[in-house]
């Protein structure tokens, strides 16, 4: 099968227990494709190159993915799988409120890292290559980032039922705001290499952590 | 002289008065140019589609920009031009203080509309275009975006100075955090087309705001 190179052997096995060869296959390909795209945008992902990367045959590749459409949802699919590992799951384990809120917001800024996209994150990247590109990754897309929101705004609920969070805090307002943090994060942190943007980006998670927190 | 299809006769004698008529040519390519770059990004904005578009000769667009990456160069410096006319100007025209960021905040929304980008605002599209493609290009929009965070920072001094904020506001952090509220508005406003966007923008920078007013 595709060894992604970035991977230890044990990682390896790790991440792709459980899976049928072919699934185990298919999700390498996909795991290096993220990589890829990363950098390259959706639309430099041609099979071609990612044929080489992995060297592999296109023919090979074309058996998985008959069309660039289908290989960039496929990917798409691959990253929310992943993401959901590195991220949502994570944070479900921890209990309702603020330390919920906390790890999922860290695990979001971290999750290039431990998914590694060398090019910053895919969600991002892929918001601005697809805004003007209509089709059915732009509609896989929007569906992934509507599902992303709803989920801190899940957890912003689940807090207030907990009693960690002021009732009359609007959920979808917290989810926004802290999307707001997440992507000034990025554009600070990659495009301008600002040392100083991970700071910036826990002082404005404290200051809308405080304002959500019930008064004493 | 080139005529952008999108201004009226007042505005474009607006715009272009004051210039010779070789440098009003210029401009109104590359206000062109800027409109279709906000759509296809940078690396799709080709001399050849941007002479089909403004119905011109390649050879003619060449004489004025002999590359691509000088005709990029260009747009982002003319972008930054008409960026300071309808966002910075206007807000430095307002006393300092409140008043003065919430201009700034609001002509930043409005700006794409102002300056007619269809694809949204270029410097959002660039941002996650470039930020892997070392080059002139990456350098300009890096100088150009720390520009813009330097004058929102600047713009909550000056308030501060003025008594209109607290002087313990780290006036590097509000911009930071303005410019998350901006970037998570024109995602979900453009990509997701959610139409709470605005409200939500406006409800984060109030919150934002009070965060910083002096205590009474």
């Amino acid at each position: 099968m595709v060894q992604p190179s970035s991977l230890t052997p044990t990682e390896r096995s790790f991440y792709y227990s459980g899976m049928r060869k072919g699934e185990q296959t298919r999700a390498a390909i996909l795991d290096e494709a993220l990589r890829l795209a990363s950098a390259v945008g959706l639309e430099g992902l041609t099979i071609g190159r990612l044929a080489e990367d992995l060297d592999l045959s296109k023919s090979g590749l074309f058996a998985h993915f008959d069309s660039k459409e289908n290989l960039q949802l496929a990917l798409l699919d691959r990253a929310a799988e992943r993401f959901t590992e590195v991220v949502i799951r994570p944070a479900l384990a921890e209990p309702p409120g603020e330390r919920r809120l906390r790890v999922l917001f860290e695990r979001w800024l971290e999750w290039p890292k431990r998914v590694r996209q060398p090019g910053g994150c895919i969600w991002v990247a892929a918001a601005s290559e697809l805004d003007d590109q209509p089709g059915a990754a732009r509609e896989r897309l929007v569906a992934l980032w509507r599902d992303w929101l709803t989920s801190v705004a899940h957890v912003v609920r689940s807090g207030q039922k907990a009693g960690g969070f002021r009732a009359d805090v609007d959920p979808e307002q917290v989810a926004f705001e802290m999307n707001g943090i997440g992507l000034a994060w990025h554009l600070e942190s990659r495009l301008l290499g600002d040392r100083r943007a991970l700071e910036r980006a826990h002082a404005a998670f404290e200051r809308l952590v405080a304002s959500a927190r019930p008064s004493r």
